[in-house]
């Protein structure tokens, strides 16, 4: 191959609006004069093609232009964003988002959606998902969050290698495509949550935290990482050699692509100022280890080739870099089959199934916060239905999504009320995500229901604001990261709701932890669903009216109040020079990693650990005996904690270590065994090495606690 | 010396409320069998002499103790914590804590307080402070803000040099005393600003922000080093030979004494369990090299024997700790003088120099945030002096300093306008810290004055808390972490006297930046008087009717909402990947870093840069003309910022390198010159090289720019 050549399947670029405005055609033209290796066409904010029968002509046009006028005949590389279901693409599957995902704690079904999400994308042409996100969301200022798989290093590993394996193996449907983890290394530590800031963040969190889920997607075998925009220690990952090859080939031994992330090579001398231009730029990445820069288009191709040509640049650099990209055309079958069409397509986006198990994954997530007794509702009461997020199909969805109702089919908690439900419905708007609209309205119509269902929350946003550019409303300045409080106008629809003393169910669809204390108070019961999908509005119905129940529990720690930000259950051990006397009440969170409600009761007993004494490398197994004492089928998650006193380094006091859920009937018991190597307890230190250190440790099922001991080892 | 002789120089103990209670006689018995060698019978909090002839008696009886019944006749050594003036002996000058001593932006100010500190701290015996505060104040929650020297790096760098060489060369009536740098090495880096939690922070901050001002301190030839609560990377810095090796000795090149914080060798048991027990930690911390267990006592000492005994610690280790402690009581004049006496005490201590100095101080730190023309105050004009820190002078002098208001002679905002204001006075307490006390009363006095002048703010408290048991009066949750809004009666103070429509002063006596933005509404006129000190009273009431005028300037930035937190004028370059036309305004603070207004107006002009190329090693001299273009005499602080966009590492948009202070009366104009060492605008990296890139770099002066070029430099 020519430098050119190699030039270009070391580059990709997009259609639509993005930097600038780029048509097909344009693309179409680079692909031609520079051989570009990867396009996105759709699948992401702004792209230019949405309607399944654009996406399928164009990915047709572009793979014959590639294959039938190039030299070689390579077919391109579709990237898209395809997160919580290939959710850009009108009609498809559109999953719970991260947040909601990993409430449901359970992997399984985080790996069924992401094969579902692969096969949508295969029969679309796209091969290459920008997910799963691995960050570790520790401040839900951040307007990613919702993204994520929430606080805990643990959990987010789990889910995080979960969808990697999806991805990767694909279904009967369709399938496998590339997931990209990202973004590397620590794009959810940004000072104060501002999206992109640096992360202040110490060397053991990094370890320990951030990096925890990108360890897990390399040893499941991720194809691609995504590097993050925020600097570490001064430097900005697309361009640090330090991050690219010392931690992440090198410590943490990955094999795969680096694919930059939009706009992450021009910000090094545009944003970050640690290069001059954006020649420099991109000998700077590609020295530090990038193998594919998204969004680079011609210029980005021409300057490799001038930069190799003058010297500056080793070719066997940039042949690396493209026999990556390469490779996965191969093995993800670009060569033998790049075309698409519709009729396929039809059949597999937006697959009953599909949208069966989007349903399920939303059931699962539901988070009962608070009940005062008054769910599940009786199928026969009359309902109000009321509040922003009641009959908003968007606001649903949450970013990384359509933004356009007309491109979704997804169900709102309103229609699903009406279409479903045995008692009367009535729907009022009540309030926007802002602004009053019928409160009074609202009010009257909660005095004459049974039970008013007040769907609150918060509107769609990517990174951190509404980006009217692309929504086409205004969402002020809420969400933001300056207040994390449910706006004015919402807390009076649900204060006016509740106070006609009809039993009051507060819903909450938005995708981070909002302060809740006061919404807590009012609702006699809450609800959160996080962005549930395409098929919350009915999973959301049936939960409350008791056909199925809330399986939820939560993967982030709600705050009090911002003061507290941030809190995590994680809490490191650390003195209080003042006294334990004086901790007031108001320091700990309104509720914590794992929270959640049935409709029944569970009670755990006879906890056990075996062996009791292992080696450094042994393995722990848990048995706990679980009872559902109540009178309903009900879902329990065992959650096991662990504690390392034995490390002569400050550790968690407490920190998840293992899961498992359990569905039971009224009376029913069962035993879960859940296995716990000992060397998840341990921490790796600065330099990313991680050693047992033999003595004692505690392994605790709520308020069981056993301890374990680790032996000496003498080599 | 026997191994039992060095122990005992290397530990000390207290008398007083602390872990336990210990009287005097205790400590005497300690020194007698295990010949302790250093006190602490004053001078902090819970101690058990605070009366002038008590210290004295205590000190002299300990004194006569060591030396006449101890085979080598050394003396003690008495530790205090006078951090603003020798504040907790009765009647001592209190000069204002270090925030407000930072709002002077003036070190030579800073110096001479320390110095008179010194002289102080010397009458009654006491030649070892544990001051100055070297922690750099990002997190506005945390505690001890009002302790340090704010947010930036430079300033507190230049204000901590200032008061090592105030207290380390005394003053004419009397000291040195030795100085301790506290806290190594990033105490303000705490998570959520909680005290004492783990400063979750980078390399870059730990050696850019926090080493700093510990740099300056070892330049300055301080003599001690107080190790920090708060672990780092997993390492609490009592315990680790990271921090006080690798970073303090080797790194930073400290060659003075290592003297632990009260209980920091216990914590790693206790508390962060690295260790396993009291024994563990007494090994792993003088390994790590501490010097001096300031609170260990007889337990200490006794297992510093048997360890030494036992080989598991070498005696040589010892020897040099208690070395360190021999040779500051031979440069502190202990052999020579060990005695003090009542009749000299009582002539220095409250000295009325010193009270004059004090004075001084508060006026150059008072910061007129908001001035709608009000100010100044007619002489003759009534008026209304209302508000919880109006009359309180425990209050005014905040934390570090005596509780019991007959413990000082500090003169409030009342006494100083009822003593000495033309105009009528009237009183009304109007509320108190946290609750309703009078408000209508308030308001109808306002109504009849022609000013109403509103004393808000926080009470006395340290690290964290009210401090019931010390201070005697519940402060309930406010002053704590989870808010920083004043509390509401306060506010409806305030509202109640402004919708009075008199003109209205908000005078807020507090250590740290409050969310004022509501108070700067309501009010005619805001003014920051941190804790003013001793002689804050008259301080603020001369600059609020213009005999003087408010001099300070914020030496921390004030945030508009709790949601912004951390927020500093030193911001990291970043990338906004949603672009800029979506910065709201209320992510600005409400004000920043050198905000403060005087009565008259300046203007900079003509700035030069000289040379405008130099080497790594050069020095650039700032020249700035200011002229006072108003009517009134007043002083004006020139600011210069750096922009290094020449090295490859993110680095500070903007960064506070330089600064002067000019006073001038109208119509008359000078010419500052700020010399500059280039270097001060490179970053350390992660392993404490700095290095000056060659390249462009930018210096400020407000809105005017200059570039200068560092030159390559061949060896």
């Amino acid at each position: 191959m020519t430098v050119a050549e190699l030039a270009g399947q070391a580059v990709g670029t997009w259609a639509g609006h993005f930097v600038d405005h780029q048509t097909v055609d344009d693309v179409e033209r680079m692909v031609r004069s520079h051989g570009l290796g990867a396009v996105a066409t759709f699948g992401w904010n702004g792209a230019s093609d949405v309607l399944l029968e654009d996406v399928i002509e164009t990915v047709n046009r572009l793979q014959r232009t590639a294959i039938e006028e190039s030299r070689l005949g390579i077919p391109l590389l579709f990237s898209v964003d395809a997160v919580h279901g290939h959710a850009y693409v009108e009609n498809a599957t559109v999953f719970p988002n991260g947040l909601g995902a990993a409430a449901t704690w359970d992997p399984a079904l985080v790996e069924r959606s992401a094969s579902m999400t692969g096969s949508e994308m295969r029969a679309t042409g796209a091969v290459h998902n920008y997910a799963p996100v691995a960050d570790v969301a520790r401040d839900p200022r951040w307007g990613r969050t919702f993204e994520t798989f929430g606080e805990s290093p643990f959990l987010v590993s789990e889910m995080t290698a979960a969808a990697v394996r999806g991805y990767q193996s694909g279904s009967a449907r369709g399938g496998p495509v590339a997931a990209t983890a990202k973004h590397f290394p620590a794009y959810g530590g940004s000072i104060a949550a501002e999206d992109a800031a640096p992360a202040d963040i110490s060397r053991d969190s990094l370890q320990n935290v951030y990096l925890a889920p990108f360890r897990r997607a390399i040893a499941e075998g991720v194809e691609a990482i995504m590097p993050a925009y925020s600097s570490v220690e001064g430097h900005p990952p697309h361009g640090s050699r330090w991050i690219l090859q010392d931690l992440l080939r090198e410590q943490l031994g990955f094999d795969g692509a680096v694919v930059s992330d939009w706009g992450g090579v021009d910000h090094l001398h545009k944003d970050h100022f640690t290069t001059s231009d954006a020649r420099d730029s991109v000998v700077r990445t590609r020295r530090a280890g990038m193998d594919v820069e998204s969004t680079g288009g011609a210029d980005h191709a021409d300057r490799l080739v001038a930069l190799v040509e003058a010297g500056v640049l080793d070719v066997e650099t940039l042949r690396a870099s493209a026999e990556r990209v390469l490779r996965w055309k191969v093995e993800y079958g670009l060569f033998e089959d790049p075309f698409v069409e519709a009729w396929h397509a039809d059949q597999i986006v937006g697959h009953a199934d599909h949208h069966a198990h989007a349903r399920e994954m939303a059931t699962q997530s539901l988070t009962c916060l608070e009940n005062d007794g008054i769910l599940p509702v009786a199928p026969t009461a009359d309902v109000l239905v009321t509040g922003p997020n009641a009959d908003d199909p968007v606001a649903q969805l949450g970013g990384w999504s359509v933004t356009d109702p007309d491109h979704t089919d997804a169900v709102t908690v309103r229609a699903a009320f009406e279409s479903s439900h045995e008692g009367s419905v009535e729907f009022v708007p009540g309030a926007s995500v802002t602004d009053r609209v019928d409160v009074d309205a609202a009010a009257r119509a909660a005095a004459d229901a049974d039970v008013a269902v007040v769907v609150l929350g918060e509107d769609w946003y990517i990174h951190e604001f509404g980006m009217e550019v692309i929504t086409g409303r205004a969402t002020g300045e809420f969400p933001t990261r300056t207040h994390l409080e449910l706006p004015e106008a919402q807390r009076a629809l649900l204060e006016a709701v509740a106070a006609t003393d009809t039993p009051t169910v507060a819903v909450v669809v938005g995708g981070r932890p909002l302060i809740l204390d006061r919404e807590a108070d009012l609702a006699d019961a809450l609800l959160w669903a996080y962005y549930p999908g395409s098929d919350g509005g009915p999973a959301i119905r049936a939960a409350l009216t008791g056909e199925t129940s809330p399986g939820g529990r939560l993967p982030i720690t709600i705050p009090r109040s911002l003061g507290q930000i941030p809190i995590t259950a994680d809490r490191l051990a650390r003195p209080r020079p003042i006294g334990d006397d004086e901790h007031y009440p108001d320091y700990d969170p309104l509720y914590t990693l794992g929270d959640g409600q049935t409709y029944t009761t569970f009670e755990t007993e006879s906890v056990g650990v075996s062996p009791e004494t292992v080696g450094p490398r042994g393995t722990i197994t848990v048995e706990a005996t679980v009872h559902n004492v109540g009178t309903r089928r009900g879902s329990e998650l065992i959650r096991v904690e662990g504690s390392d006193r034995a490390s002569d380094r400050v550790t968690p006091v407490r920190e998840l270590v293992g899961f498992d859920r359990v569905t039971l009937g009224p009376g029913e018991s069962e035993t879960v065994s859940i296995d716990v190597p000992i060397a998840r307890l341990a921490r790796y230190d600065a330099e990313g090495h991680r050693e047992v250190a033999p003595g004692e440790y505690v392994l605790a099922v709520g308020d069981h606690q056993r301890r374990v001991t680790v032996e000496r080892q003498y080599h």
